[in-house]
């Protein structure tokens, strides 16, 4: 699991970083790769890096400004040309669908697979397989902005072969009960309990993502205790007035989030192109003295999403 | 003078052509610059260039295909937070209204200037004013598509100065007489005619961009004569047949035109991912054993449309 950032740019685009837009890699977990919005440009960014469109399945939009969703059309239509055929289904306020199906019937384009729309309405959990849940919950922008919380379920601990085979356990069937925590009767009698052969369970991870929005309460139940944070940092120390009468959050209310709700690591994204490099290293070192894993991410930035160890359950 | 190209791909934005976009530089001529076909991420070359989105004053578009289009939204909003305030004129097929409309809309985008949509029914002269001409006409695609022909008009002649000083004219009104044409009577009896003293008049250049399309008639109302012609070329030699079933042109068959409708100079763009560079010159040197001064333009290559000096009137 990955997040790798093609879009690290608020508002406009710059020379230096693009619109927004974030991949959240699970190639190894579920060989797909989820979007979390997707700016003007989106496309030729993913031609920069390895990624596939057509392993896409799912693009969350935080909202409908267009530096978030310029760039689905053109994506959506690359997809298509590019031979994907499998579903793929997007998250977002009202008016994404009317948004995209707008696009494609004046461009007269027929993909060659299935677009899902989930329009948003209640808050909650939005998704849910064996393998993960998604929630999302309403900010405070100036127009509808939903944050995302995406949750690895829990790996189940491994079957503890070595200890199975000191055991003498015959080949076969009595493997699959153990490795099920069941009690067996060996052939010779004894009976061993399947909880002693299995190792511990891997907590899941959590990752979450705060789009364009003023500090809010709803924040906390998103961010709670994740291994990554994605936050918007629009504006800086001392801007908080700033940020709040355009509806944005600064460093440092985001770093602040970080160390409240338990965050493992802040990246701050949605960098105003007011912003030097300079500058950006300064948003950074003043977050990082409230909350100390934080970092300005940049386009192409990637970074990995570790499993806590401590958080072996 | 000039033309930059901002995207020379076909179809889907590849790693060295973006999707369509041409500029037209008339900054000596109008301080303005006119746009044709404004694909995805054409803000973002724009950002790559010494082009100002508020000084673009029209965008024709050839047809509603999305690697035409689908930069507009972003442009257009990108052109109003860079302090853009003077209205904007956009040609096109009927539809493009609808989707410009649609996504500032959904955005919840105002714009600070008007935009005035000039869909097109009736082919001939769409716009006129003392210095330009624009003509357009019906091509021959799978959806609406149509050719624009650019025609400045012919800058009169210049007032001989040196000449004029020559015969001892008196500084003042007489000047101006001279320059309009009129025949005066200077103090010491003598009579001069103006049209003596005016040079010859610079025939106006013209330029003719021809969007997807097939080889078909109409082109020729649009070429004829041009100083340069930008012509599609998505297919190559040979492939006349493939062009035609996709709706498209050869670099053949473009030459042909350049040759029969007396064009002076030939640019090949809309070129297919599908060939390398080496390819792309192969495209360039066939076109070229038909018409001699031809070239596959790439992103960023500025052109001079120079005044044909033989066309004086
Ligand atoms: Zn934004
Ligand atoms: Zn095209």
């Amino acid at each position: 699991m990955q997040l790798e950032f093609l879009g690290t740019g608020a508002g406009v685009p710059g020379k230096f970083r693009n619109v927004s837009s974030t991949a959240l890699k699970l190639l190894e977990e579920r060989n797909s790769v989820w979007l979390f919005d997707c700016g003007e440009g989106t496309q030729q960014q993913i031609l920069r890096t390895t990624l596939k469109p057509r392993k896409i399945d799912k693009i969350f939009i935080t909202h409908l400004h267009g530096d978030h969703i310029f760039g689905l059309p053109g994506l959506l239509s690359s997809r298509s040309f590019q031979g994907g055929e499998t579903p793929l289904t997007i998250y977002g306020p009202k008016g994404i669908k009317t948004f995209v199906m707008t696009s494609l019937h004046v461009t007269e384009t027929k993909l060659s697979y299935y677009i899902n729309f989930e329009e948003l309405d209640t808050p909650g959990l939005i998704y849910d397989d064996d393998k993960f849940s998604v929630y999302a919950e309403p900010l405070d922008h100036k127009i509808a902005s939903f944050g995302y919380r995406v949750v690895e379920k829990d790996h189940p601990g491994e079957l503890l072969v070595d200890k199975v085979k000191a055991e003498n356990v015959p080949f076969g069937p009595l493997y699959g009960k153990l490795k099920k925590g069941e009690t067996i009767e060996l052939p010779d009698g004894r009976v061993l309990n399947g909880a002693d052969f299995i190792g511990a369970s891997q907590k899941g991870r959590i990752v979450t993502f705060i789009g364009d929005t003023r500090k809010n309460d709803n924040i906390a139940k998103l961010a709670k205790n994740a291994d990554v944070l994605v936050h918007e940092s629009t504006f800086g120390k001392g801007e908080g007035e700033l940020a709040y009468s355009y509806y944005h959050s600064t460093n440092i209310q985001a770093a602040q989030v970080a160390k409240k709700d338990h965050v493992k690591k802040l990246l701050l994204t949605h960098i105003s192109a007011r912003y030097t490099a300079q500058m950006a290293r300064d948003l950074e070192k003043e977050a990082k003295k409230i909350f100390a894993d934080t970092k300005v991410v940049k386009d192409f930035d990637e970074i990995e999403v570790p499993f806590d160890k401590a958080r072996r359950v």
